[in-house]
């Protein structure tokens, strides 16, 4: 087989980590595969460096700033490989310009348009590992770009593409994605099989397992994805295209999410154009608005609610402060505590109820919900921030552990 | 004027000394010059990486080695990037790739065969600043390569010869190039002029303030180089073309090195083909032999003596006994503790009586000496280690306060 491997940043943290990763690459090179290796940098060093560059400058130069952070898959490109050879394996390290990993210009969040290797064929034709530098990538003037955080996922996913691979496998620290953060749920389990679109939903719902893009990536060029710990042996979870079993399951997942922040604006006059005004400044400093709520306008009026990254909270609560002035709308409410909590499932579309059980658990344990928001295959909650833990427990409770059946 | 500068590792060693660079690269752009910067990786990083790579393999790989070194210099030419672009400047970083600096594929020594830049060029023509990751090249095949210790001044005298830049300034922790050790000699000078010749002795024979591939490079494409300090303001040397009134100074400067070791060879079989069977297995391993020197013969058996590294100076020593074994010579003697101290002068080819008078300022102080080499400009004794201050003082006092003239 020809398997891309992907091992994160806390699986190559240090020398012994990178060494263990190593003899993992050696024994399924022992087994008669052809490997192409993706690595994160090292655990912090991605953090450190943006430290770096801060001291230097407060806004970092985008393009400089991904020059820089390119840096740490270098290193550890470069030192896993040497571990490799230093036990005996032919293998080669490859940065992204060698790689030939092209993507757009957004420095700091591109996007990968075409893998075109040569090096790369010729390398696994010889017999030999290839290890990619994840998380990287060249814009077509040949300046160095970034894909943001978590983007070695979509390195790899992309490579096995572009390459036909039968099998990607995403190491991690986790054993593979679960029916719950197993920190909450005691009982929550391994997921053995999921979708790619219910895994795209966890991954966007706050699950860091997988970044979107690399699911996305996965799903369409339908490249397996196997995501398992490289601490253990055990097998992890299997990212996969839709099958006829996963309909009978309805809700596969129950994820949560601390990292959003509600604002409320009362009072809108409510004509045509007015959510144009309200989120075009938003968008246009790069905040990202995730769910948006409008009520039913009375007399002429309505609320507007919509939540954004918590790290963005005070710029967007100036932003919205000066629009709301500048459309006459009465007043503006920010609530950075608040959580989101969401039941995920591909088995919603062909159940009905589900909602509503969704409610009647949530209000059984006294839990208000402050916003719903939907999609066809997940349902999702926003609540007091306190409330997140004792949500979760009851969800996982009503749909996982009770086979979710209303 | 088009100028390239090129800043050392402890001229960028931290946050606030990068700061200071770029205002010193500012200051020069509002003079009005056009500016290419060469940059050395942070001091220390260099050896933390050699360090790190150390630690997963004992002989780490030359390929992944090079491409590990090689992110120390991009880190520097990033973090000072975003500097200019933080204070107002524009400026681009450029690593190798990018700035297309060709090298043959002797990892870790690798020499530029050819700098072939539109990007470069492109940004000078926009009046960019741009600044280039010292010491990294790659080969034809794209594989990453680095040019040895002290490489980043190569890339600077390169990057001047390709772009017919009409000065080289090399930024370092010292002033400029003195006539002796300012902290053996209190009473040593900063040279304000000196030949690339003299330079390259000067730089062989001990002092690490230019590479002496970045001097050869300078001569071939008569680059005027000015080595200078990057925390003061005060002009440092130019190293140029030879002018007549050099040859009017005997003793440019005195030099000592105390990083080498000396091997004897005793009662060695005096036939020909004997001095190739000593330093071909010398030679294979990598070990460069500095000074050779064979004495006359006596009964058909000759003793040879040798300089190596320190740091080579035990496995030579192991290669040497194998060899004096197999020749029949009677035995191998080793010592660790010498000194070499050299005068340099390109009047010494006009001036006779200079060795004269140079072993018998030695002789008057005492100092016995172990082994002498000499070339036209320059003459080199070999002395216990311990007399390695003393015979710097008598020889500067001799030759450089005195004027020379024996």
């Amino acid at each position: 087989m020809l398997i891309v491997q992907k091992y994160g940043g806390t699986s190559v943290g240090d020398v012994n980590r990178i060494k263990n990763v190593a003899y993992r690459i050696a024994r399924a090179y022992d087994q008669g595969h052809k490997l192409v290796v993706v690595v994160s940098a090292m655990t912090g060093q991605t953090d450190r460096l943006i430290e770096l560059a801060h001291q230097v400058s407060k806004e970092p130069d985008p393009r400089e700033l991904d020059a820089l952070l390119a840096t740490g898959e270098q290193t550890s490109a470069a030192l896993l490989t040497m571990t490799l050879k230093d036990i005996g394996y032919n293998a080669t390290s490859l940065v992204a310009f060698q790689a030939r990993i092209f993507t757009n210009n957004a420095f700091g969040k591109a996007r990968i348009d075409k893998i075109d290797s040569p090096i790369l064929q010729q390398e696994l034709k010889k017999g030999n590992i290839v290890v990619v530098a994840g998380f990287q990538g060249i814009d077509s003037h040949g300046n160095i770009t970034t894909l943001g955080r978590g983007g070695s996922d979509t390195t790899a996913v992309a490579l096995a593409a572009a390459l036909k691979a039968d099998l990607c496998e995403v190491y991690t620290d986790v054993e593979g994605v679960f029916t719950a953060d197993p920190r909450i749920c005691r009982d929550a389990v391994k997921i053995s099989r999921i979708s790619y679109d219910e895994m795209m939903e966890i991954a966007s719902l706050g699950a860091k397992v997988l970044q979107i893009r690399s699911v996305e990536f996965a799903k369409k060029y339908n490249v397996p994805v196997h995501v398992r710990s490289s601490f253990t042996e055990v097998e992890g979870t299997m990212v996969v295209k839709e099958e006829p079993e996963m309909e009978k399951i309805v809700v596969a997942a129950v994820t949560h999410d601390k990292n959003e922040a509600r604002i409320t604006i009362t009072r809108v006059p409510d004509r045509p154009g007015i959510a144009a005004q309200i989120f075009e400044p938003i968008g246009e400093v790069g905040i990202v608005v995730d769910m948006i709520i409008q009520n039913t306008s009375a007399e002429g009026l309505t609320d507007v609610t919509f939540t954004v990254p918590k790290a963005d909270f005070h710029q967007a609560m100036e932003i919205t402060r000066n629009v709301a002035s500048g459309i006459g709308a009465e007043r503006v409410l920010g609530d950075e505590h608040i959580a989101k909590v969401s039941i995920i499932g591909v088995g919603m579309r062909s159940h009905s109820g589900v909602a509503a059980k969704m409610f009647s658990a949530l209000a059984q344990a006294g839990i208000n919900i402050l916003m719903i928001s939907t999609s066809e295959i997940k349902i999702s909650c926003v609540m007091d921030e306190k409330l997140t833990e004792k949500a979760t427990k009851v969800l996982h409770d009503a749909f996982i552990l009770n086979k979710g059946l209303p």
